[in-house]
């Protein structure tokens, strides 16, 4: 599968990351994973804008342009075959580029752009989850951001497989649940309205969590921002995990103790697929 | 400058990373930095005990032999003629080396090694500090280690340049100190007597903070691990940073407050300076 190199499309078993990458010794860049259906990406631009925020924030000097990052998903989606592809995944990294020793960027940074795509299997609808031993970082500013640190996810997906489950959920250092180790987490409380950790509570303003954000607030399903304290564990009747690639899964069962998903969020899971749906026409008319 | 690449000595402008590499797509992997003598290794087996401890801890499959790194930095030091110099750094990162999509590293890992040297300006004596914004998170077991994550390091250190001061103290979750951007902290409390964060701030276990802590008590000066809350911020009296460049380098302000080092703290640097020679000696003789 060929990639996109800072402009280039080239094979990745001779593409070349410079040894002095800061991506690379200092996990000094951010990333996004995106869905291609048929050939075309979801959510792009909201994609785009999220990683423009974040190279803005980290002082980044430049940023792919929207016209940059479609034209090289096109080019990639056109030289791999993926166009009948009803699922692929897209990864855009894009680090600090490289630089000297130290961990002051140099003034005259020129960022390294990787975009990658992949076959992206239809994800299993229900997950299992533990909590995870790594606390979220709520107290970083950078835990806004989608950087390439995700020593504490590989960690606690590990967790997770050694416990005989499919994901793990942080809690923050405020003993808040936070997220899941690649999403974003709902929980319905009473089995009726549905609760999503705020910003505040380190985690990623996920694009697929302001979909569900928005879609539960025009089917009139109740939903708040609000912080969820570990205490109230055994009160969450059902929850569910976003992401770009999962949309929503279901958790169907956290630290061993089984959840049950009401209907309303058969009916969340609809309007997404719909909205999905609609993405694809609307790009392939 | 040529570099040492999974065992193989090449130029850093061909030498090439794998764009699949998990160091570089996920912050999946460690470094040590370290000082080099006259192209001697300083602390050598220490930085490959951690090493070795920091790889058994994220079940990396293998590990650089301490023998390896020894030969491989004595290849770097003679092909990049490094012997005269007084000091040059050593770098050698460990990832878990390239991977398939998805954050649970593959069974079949293959770990990339890369070693660099360069020469290292004996650093200045002395820093200004202020308080970091990112807090260092104490509650992930993965602190302890040397992980490639320095996105809140660099962040505190630009933060740092901004306010016209050249280094950052981090807090941690608890509102205690820890550390600073590239560094172990030691503060002095009525002038008298040292306290040093414990590892359970969720610092980093240095190998000059455990070499000051020995030297602290064989020359009876008194010597804590301990909390330091902020709270307390008002009553150090002086401060310093440890790491293998610097060795000890004395903060002189924090946050705008000058600060004073009593006499223990030159007989301390005496002592590490002599602690630095006789390695010389005994490496050299």
């Amino acid at each position: 599968m060929e990639i996109w190199l800072n402009g280039d499309i080239c094979d990745p078993t001779s593409a070349r990351i410079d040894p002095t990458d800061r991506g690379f010794l200092l996990g000094d860049g951010v990333f996004e994973t995106l869905l291609i259906q048929q050939g075309t990406p979801v959510f792009l631009a909201e994609h785009h804008a999220r990683l423009l925020a974040s190279t803005q924030r980290l002082s980044f000097p430049s940023c792919p342009s929207l016209e940059t990052l479609t034209h090289a998903i096109a080019q990639l989606v056109q030289i791999n075959e993926l166009h009948d592809q009803s699922r692929s995944a897209a990864r855009i990294t894009l680090t600090r580029g490289p630089g000297p020793r130290g961990i002051l960027p140099p003034l005259n940074a020129q960022p390294t752009c990787l975009i990658s795509l992949a076959p992206s299997p239809t994800p299993p609808r229900h997950a299992r989850a533990i909590i995870a031993t790594p606390r979220r970082n709520d107290r970083s500013p950078l835990s806004a951001l989608k950087m390439l640190s995700y020593q504490d996810a590989i960690f606690a997906k590990q967790e997770a497989t050694t416990k005989n489950v499919e994901d793990a959920v942080f809690l923050n250092t405020k003993d808040e649940l936070a997220c899941t180790s690649v999403g974003n987490l709902f929980c319905w409380m009473g089995g009726t309205h549905l609760v999503t950790p705020p910003l505040s509570a380190g985690i990623l303003p996920g694009i697929t969590r302001a979909k569900v954000l928005d879609l539960a607030r025009t089917l009139n399903v109740i939903v708040r921002e609000e912080a969820i304290p570990q205490t109230q564990l055994a009160t969450i009747s059902g929850a569910f995990s976003t992401n770009s690639l999962v949309g929503l899964q279901t958790l169907s069962e956290l630290e061993g103790r089984p959840l049950q998903s009401p209907p309303a969020q058969a009916a969340l899971q609809q309007a997404y697929d719909a909205l999905l749906a609609a993405q694809r026409k609307t790009q392939n008319p």
